[in-house]
């Protein structure tokens, strides 16, 4: 039967295994769960709330098959299921993993657990995921998977498709065959495409590309993703310092981290660095988010500071704070603008194109806006305020004034700040925004208090 | 040779052919630039200033290996370069480009350079590009290749194979087979991986899934990429609404997409939407942003009012306009934390799984930060402010309450407008931000009032 894969079929069939499972029909519910994708089975268990009812599923799959339910979920949740598995299915389940995903689970594990596994597991399989375990969060290391396919470079066409055929159900890719020398370093790389392309009488060497794009395994993860985008990869290979092949990392991982890593810019610019979750709870997304907020009112108080330094101008004019909050806001929004171009240039590596050509881009642009932001408060002010145009003027050049420095901050900053090798997304809006506030205030009432005579 | 791609490497072969094309060594230019993966082949190309330089690389490279290169360039560039090609060597570059890349440049030249192209192509390749530019931005019918391979239902694995080899030179990717029925409908998909790890004589009908995660040509481009992450795919196939097999969604093109749409949600907050790009002019790029400038400097004049309608509390204690930019600064803030967290958690689909759970969260955490902000300005204006306490609870007290309003209003419209089926990131930062400033302005000087008397 053909099944279209849309958000209503899924949801029928998750339906359909609630059922079966309910009225313990295995055999259906079999049937129904193996047909679907892994991300469904994983979707459709995730929602299961019901213990009974998850250890009718333990009970029904075999452990081969549940292993892929298993280590589609979310890492948190594999620790909270593995204490319902009784030791020999626990067993069993962690040997039909991938060892990568193995190794982020157990990271996450008590030792005495783990320990307790890697005696029941195939010496092969522990050895590579405690070496896994090893590699730091956010490397090659930590994302690669050692599943891959790596022939010697003497093997012809047709001996490495009789092994690629061998291979094929147990390796993540087979798309790309890596080619090594006799000292097993990686020389070459041959896809599958152009290997079944080519004469079978030829060898690996005779046709693989000798230019491998490949990685060191502590290389960064926001790197590795910029790699994968530029050269189009589906997989891409992790060596060590001697070129001998350690893993791959497949593009499936690389979507995430370029998400992860889009997620942490929005995260620096919200001030809630790593609280973007929803699964996290509030106590933790406070503990996150709070050190920011109170950072920031600390800051605040300086403000209030400057302010207070002009109480006298204040005292007279007390029309003039009523465009404190204005001048400050279009400062910090033109700031955060600003930023946001950026961050964005500096991740995708375009600030190394000229940035003396983005800060003069950057200026003019400040600059046209800034004018027309004076141009629509000469004629806003005057008419809210019973013709008042001195205040015009005041308000009007200050916030062309603040426009003018608030660019210059919000671009020169974050590009300092990367000089230094600090990710410049920790140059995040509300700060930039903060230092905004204070250099349009001190510009406002410089202003107000020189033309302090021409108000009423 | 082995050539590690490092950037010291890449730029060594840049330096190289920078030579070579000076000096007219063909052969070595020729030599050292084909070796080059594509993506270093244009970024030297990209960056070559000189006209006589770069119509020396067109007469050294066949049409077929400088389409490589010009495929890969932005259309921008590609429709300035395109004006230094002769027309027979121009008509011989766009018959070797994927006829996707085509329609792309195709949509932004001229109707008569479209048609005297057109008439020198290949029928078939012409038919399909205009198909192709018919589709909109951002569908899949806009991203999809036609270079697909497609096979009958009833051919055996061998002949598969066969026919694979064939195509494998063509195609864009050979590592999904999509089956048709004799109808052409898509009816199935085959990965190689499972295709070589079959029996020769089994057909394709016993062998392939049916189970065909596919998108319809109007799909949007983020729900493409949500799929594509979901259930690791490399490709993706767009059928028309009877289930014809249009084209494939490869995953390069969708790595391209998720980075697109995250840069769109920083530029939504950042109030600059469409403005991020660094390659965009100052004259541009200030039309894009000063109209959001604009508009919240006009709802900034509405805060003014607010504080101006408090002028007589304000008369009697000026010191109270030096907290107004902390305390709106902590509401909106706060504001923008809980709408980033929002905005992901709709992007991601998290929402769905409980509106409700995601508000409590948001509201329990949003009080948390606000109990320890309020605590902190407890402490630290009667230091600045000679231990005037009044003033410290008048604050404090305004900032603990404005942060539960923000936290409400940057949770709950998001959702709303989500609910509307308006795209929720547009209900951006600078947006609550400026509502927030209203409500805690408000908040501030209600409180502020009502307990003047204890102010001095």
């Amino acid at each position: 039967m053909f099944l279209l894969l849309s958000a209503i079929s899924a949801h029928r069939s998750y339906k359909k295994l609630d059922e079966y499972l309910q009225k313990d029909d295995i055999e259906s519910f079999r049937h129904e769960l193996l047909r679907l994708h892994p991300y469904n089975q994983m979707t459709w268990f995730e929602q299961l709330q019901n213990p009974s009812l998850r250890k009718k599923v333990y009970e029904s799959l075999s452990a081969k098959e549940f292993a892929e339910i298993f280590q589609k979920l979310k890492v948190k949740d594999q620790v909270e299921k593995i204490q319902e598995l009784d030791e020999t299915y626990q067993a069993e389940v962690f040997s039909a993993m991938s060892t990568n995903r193995l190794a982020d689970l157990f990271n996450r594990l008590p030792e005495d657990v783990i320990h307790q596994s890697i005696d029941q597991m195939d010496a092969e399989q522990a050895r590579t995921t405690m070496q896994l375990m090893k590699h730091e969060e956010g490397t090659a290391g930590a994302l690669m998977t050692t599943e891959f396919v790596s022939l010697n470079k003497g093997l012809t066409i047709e001996q490495a498709i009789e092994k690629l055929r061998a291979f094929a159900d147990e390796a993540e890719t087979i798309y790309y065959v890596y080619v090594e020398n006799d000292e097993h370093q990686l020389v070459g790389v041959v896809s599958l495409r152009h290997l079944l392309a080519s004469e079978s009488t030829k060898t690996l060497e005779e046709i693989m590309k000798e230019e491998v794009i490949q990685v060191v395994q502590d290389k960064d993860q926001e790197d590795i993703a910029k790699l994968t985008k530029d050269y189009d990869l589906i997989a891409i290979p992790v060596v060590d310092d001697d070129r001998h092949l350690l893993g791959i990392i497949m593009v499936d991982e690389i979507m995430d981290v370029v998400e992860e890593e889009a997620t942490e810019d929005l995260g620096e610019f919200a001030a809630s660095r790593g609280a973007l979750g929803i699964e996290i709870s509030a106590l933790i997304a406070a503990k996150k988010r709070a050190p920011w907020i109170m950072g920031l009112l600390l800051i605040g108080m300086i403000t209030a500071q400057i302010i207070s330094f002009f109480e006298s101008t204040l005292q007279e004019v007390v029309m003039l704070s009523a465009f404190i909050p204005l001048v400050m806001g279009a400062a910090g929004n033109t700031g955060t603008q600003t930023l946001a171009v950026i961050v964005r240039s500096i991740s995708n590596d375009e600030v190394k194109k000229g940035v003396w050509k983005i800060i003069l881009r950057e200026l003019s642009a400040g600059f046209m806006i800034g004018i027309c932001s004076a141009a629509v408060l000469l004629i806003v002010i005057p008419i809210f305020y019973n013709g008042n145009w001195p205040l015009a003027f005041i308000v009007g050049g200050s916030v062309f004034l603040a426009l003018g420095f608030a660019t210059f901050i919000g671009c020169v900053i974050p590009i300092i700040i990367n000089k230094l090798n600090i990710d410049p997304a920790v140059a995040s809006g509300p700060f930039i925004t903060t230092l905004n506030d204070m250099v349009s205030i001190v510009i406002y009432f410089l202003i107000a208090t020189s033309f302090l005579q021409y108000l009423q």
